[in-house]
């Protein structure tokens, strides 16, 4: 799956991944007024999702949908995750759930097959939610990853582990110095480049790749060195204070190695002044494009 | 909430928690035959929780919900892991979510409200799950946990963060020692006893526990000793290998300090040969009271 983002990248000349964290209270007044509880709100976030994917998806390769923002309004809310998932997919974008999903083995191996893989019953089997892609978190070790790698290579899908997250406090854990004189986010990295070793694609990047924000780029340009095999998936560009030029050190002389997440700089464009007079939908699209702009101004070409 | 937990054990004799990762493979043949897709598999596993619930709920203070088992069903999983915490609270159970949630502050503050807190829509406010206690997982360090403690402090709540897990690879991450001398498990518990620090009920422990492996002894004794304020979760126990006497590590001079799960143990305890002739909820309470009388032989009186 890491070759189809790719080539969907270099096809577009745009790295974005369009970020659907889609809270209710981001919606236009027009949507929110008169609703009524979790299914009527939830209704209405799949509208917008709809509504923004409509508008973006021949000019962006990828979304990423935050599960933690569909949660939050219970069981209606994780159909409406799932309703957008599906709809993305099917206007052909390469759908990221990110779920930062992570337990023993015998649990992952749940988590795996809910978004990677498909689970049996009685003898058939079907998918439960169909991600194209997975956020994990690694604190686990080995045989807490293992169980998605086994999804992804039966599947064609691909997970991208926490290694250097892009909030303030990331360092607290991620940046202590070891006794071997590496930093933890560092070990993180080099176990995720092992966990994908077997995996790697045409593009030179494998399966398993790393979460690295855009807001640290003094250790993201030292994951870059290091883990030559590890495409990252980029949070942090726009309202969180990344920068292109920050996260430039992301990418290789091919300008590849990375997906740029941004979701309110998107989602939320409609209430940017920058964007008067436009709606939720043409607002997204135009900052997609302003995103595009800045992204490639920074990365050059994409692809050789 | 953790006093709860503390008062129900200490009632009870009983520090166990009934693990509720009901895999629909785990249900008796009848109850699995001619079930066709993820609705009736829900429905079936939510029956099979119920009747476990009905038949413990006297004799244990808690059950964990793990919602892995649960998102594999999609839709109607989620609504079998709903079902599931509203029954068993309804029953005066402590209901732990164990879910392991992790992200940024503004996305962790939309699981710490789809958990532990209420989600707001259009000025009125509800919760999507109705858990007393929800596992979390530490990795992005301060600004990833605080909205989880927020809410805590305002539904009366608490969360166990992951500190020494109880997988065979937990170690490593866990166990890098880092240049203070230091292990990283070890810093991790610092940070839990600190997130809770303004949170000490009136047996000393805090909202802001601990998941700490019953099959690492050695660790288990050194957060003891460390982290006097924090309470631990404590998985391992049975299936998994942790034995009673390896665990008694955890607990405090007054026989307090934490709660033991087993899940496999107890659900499909009507697969052991040892609870042969009995229904899956009276095997699940034989193998509580086999697991009481465990606990407590090596714990002692629980409670001054």
């Amino acid at each position: 799956m890491i070759d189809k983002l790719i080539e969907k990248i270099i096809a577009l000349q745009n790295p974005t991944c369009v970020g659907l964290d889609t809270d209710f209270n981001y919606l236009p007044e027009e949507m929110k007024a008169g609703v009524n509880g979790f299914e009527e709100a939830a209704k209405r976030i799949t509208e917008f999702n709809k509504n923004i994917i409509d508008s973006v998806c021949d000019i962006v390769p990828s979304v990423k949908v935050q599960i933690a923002y569909y949660e939050m309004y219970g069981e209606s809310g994780i159909k409406a995750f799932n309703d957008t998932v599906n709809y993305a997919k099917d206007k052909g974008l390469i759908v990221i759930a990110d779920c930062k999903r992570n337990d023993i083995g015998s649990t992952a191996s749940c988590y795996a097959k809910a978004y990677l893989g498909e689970t049996e019953i009685y003898g058939k089997s079907s998918g439960a939610f169909k991600a194209d892609m997975l956020t994990v978190n690694g604190y686990l070790g080995s045989d807490g990853i293992e169980p998605f790698v086994k999804e992804i290579k039966a599947h064609d899908k691909s997970i991208f582990v926490l290694v250097k997250t892009s909030n303030p406090s990331s360092g607290e854990l991620q940046n202590l110095k070891l006794e071997s004189g590496e930093y933890v986010y560092e070990r993180m990295g080099k176990l995720v480049e092992k966990w994908g070793a077997d995996t790697i694609g045409k593009n030179g990047y494998s399966e398993v790749g790393a979460v690295v924000g855009a807001t640290h780029p003094e250790e993201a340009e030292n994951l870059r060195k290091l883990l030559k095999n590890t495409f990252f998936l980029i949070p942090g560009y726009g309202a969180q204070g990344g920068s292109a030029q920050m996260l430039k050190v992301c990418f290789d002389k091919n300008g590849l190695g990375g997906v740029v997440n941004s979701s309110r700089g998107i989602i939320c464009a409609y209430k940017n002044s920058a964007y008067a007079g436009m709606n939720y939908s043409a607002a997204a699209r135009a900052a997609c494009i302003v995103m595009q702009k800045d992204l490639s101004s920074v990365i050059g070409k994409m692809g050789r």
